[in-house]
């Protein structure tokens, strides 16, 4: 044990748990896990706890860790809460109830002025029908709480899809956002500890393919310095406002008016996966620095230009990648499954051009 | 389990183990680790089995295990070779054997036409007496097996001290070394698979005090080509004689008529440490892939000038690392003690100069 050496129990053992034990352990800190079977891509990696209706399993964490934080936004709020009475919990309750409420996110928006899509929560086909009257179409129909990688979601294109929507989705709170006609897909990945210290990587720009994630550009390409602020101003004020402690993540639209927020996530997040090798400090590290209390690292990139590649459903052609000098493989030990993601891909490059050609020779990975 | 997954056995649980199974972990691959206590570095990393007098628990590791590797040059031949009936061991018995005999190391590298400081194995104080007589003095006498950073050496300046000598270390075969002039220390890893694939990191300059390395400059400056190659031919052909499968480091003079070979080490090797976030593919990485029968990895610096510094004995005033952009810490957890390794900080560094700065202000880790 070092000066500096903390136990960290994580709720949850997918891979963000996997990769953040991966990061952390060169700090000195030790991980215990808090998961729903041992076959999961953290059980390997510290303590395991397993998930059960039983109390005594997540009591063991607790009474392991010195600190606690969470692989998801779907964590059980009043789990956090009870936790927090006796062992601090990173990042905080307040963002994890705001992530996990897209109504509560959008209201936190606007009221601090960042922009984003009209929207309103709706409890019923009537409210839902006014909503649309008001919005207007094409819209987005979304549940208020979980849901992620497009799951939960109807795109209502016409008038008369209203009770179609609702009959898909409905019969619980909802949230209906105005389509936002954007250039593409942005994200800002952001860092701050408890002492106040906050810290911005660069704009990535992110492809989804049916809702997932399949690509990353790190840093999006033609961003100016002064978008770059805005987009770090908006998230500054997210950090400040949710006395935010570890990493948080801000998805943008880039749109003809500027940027607008799409949502938040309070934690590490695929667009900064590139952040392994690609940054100084990867957002792992310093989610891990964070929470624990110590200076933030530097966020820079380590060269002109990177790709995130998530390897989705099947393995694929992964001796290609192994094979190439500047590709970094990294697995998630998963079984294969439609639309789950295994593992990701990082490539450095010297230029736009090299990477292209890069990704083009590894298109087995990405969609048709 | 992706179709390159293995699991690893590994006897031994320090940091070279922590370190392989940080490296391994994003390939796919599961460790196991065979160790003497659970506070090792790294017993929390994989499956622990504790070392006893039973055999049980090495029948376990073996039993987890596709593949076996171990961390230590010390490691028991008897049971590679008991392992190796039923299961792969890499780096293979030859390996082990050689480095672990200092008479048959140097032998081999006179075999081989690989130049290295004159040599006597010596079994009485009378045989002692003989070689000082031919090898001449200054001249240092080591124990041919075990030692390490320094142990179980005693340096024979004047003829005087022969007797001295075996006292302090003698009573077992011993092998008397002929004392070299050398300019500085230099090290290379290099790395084959069972393909017989073969990569070579640059040649790095290492600094000693009281036998413990205290420092490398990867790569080492002013090397021409020629010596880089001249180096390689020497590692490549150990690498094909010993059938050499994982890393393989070897340590080097550079003296005056040009390099002589000093020791080799069958694993990953401190001096290869940089390579960690200072080359494309680690040498843990590498090392992974190559037991695994993996394509290898490009072993070509990121960055202009590296340094590893290792902390010794004393955590030291590792907030100050904390807060450097391009400084990288890695703690192994383990308690402070005179002369332990307890971990290492990596500098990335565009320029020598800048490097050295780097350096000159985290000299509170360097010997005074």
């Amino acid at each position: 044990m070092t000066p500096i050496s903390k136990r960290i129990g994580v709720l949850g053992a997918g891979q963000l748990g996997r990769m953040l034990a991966l990061a952390g352990y060169p700090l000195g800190q030790k991980f215990g896990f808090y998961g729903i079977s041992q076959d999961e891509p953290s059980a390997l990696l510290g303590h395991f706890h397993l998930h059960s209706d039983e109390a005594d399993n997540l009591k063991a964490l607790v009474d392991f860790a010195d600190v606690i934080t969470f692989e998801s936004e779907n964590t059980d709020l009043q789990v956090v809460r009870e936790i927090a009475k006796t062992t601090p919990v990173y990042p905080g309750e307040r963002s994890l109830e705001v992530a996990q409420h897209r109504g509560k996110e959008k209201s936190l928006f606007k009221e601090k002025g960042i922009p984003c899509a009209n929207f309103a929560v709706v409890n019923s086909l009537e409210e839902l029908q006014q909503a649309v009257n008001v919005i207007g179409v094409p819209s987005i129909l979304k549940t208020t709480t979980e849901g992620y990688d497009g799951k939960g979601q109807f795109v209502i294109k016409t008038d008369d899809q209203v009770e179609q929507a609702w009959e898909a989705i409905g019969g619980r709170e909802l949230i209906l956002e105005a389509f936002v006609d954007f250039h593409r897909e942005l994200s800002l990945v952001a860092v701050r500890n408890a002492a106040g210290e906050q810290r911005f990587y660069p704009l990535v720009q992110n492809v989804h393919h049916k809702g997932i994630l399949r690509y990353t550009i790190a840093p999006a390409q033609q961003v100016s310095e002064m978008v770059q602020k805005q987009a770090e101003s908006y998230i500054s004020t997210l950090l400040e406002e949710l006395d935010h402690v570890g990493v948080l993540t801000l998805e943008l639209f880039e749109t003809e008016y500027g940027l607008f927020a799409n949502e938040m996530a309070p934690r590490v997040h695929n667009s900064g996966h590139w952040t392994i090798e690609g940054a100084q400090t990867s957002q792992f590290e310093n989610h891990v620095r964070a929470i624990c209390g110590l200076p933030l690292g530097s966020t820079e990139a380590r060269q002109p230009i990177a790709a995130m590649l998530n390897i989705v459903a099947t393995t694929g052609p992964i001796d290609k990648v192994l094979q190439m000098p500047n590709a970094h493989l990294h697995l998630y030990d998963k079984e294969e499954r439609a639309g789950r993601k295994l593992g990701h891909i990082t490539l450095l490059s010297d230029s736009q051009e090299a990477l292209f050609a890069d990704i083009k020779s590894l298109n087995a990975f990405l969609p048709l």
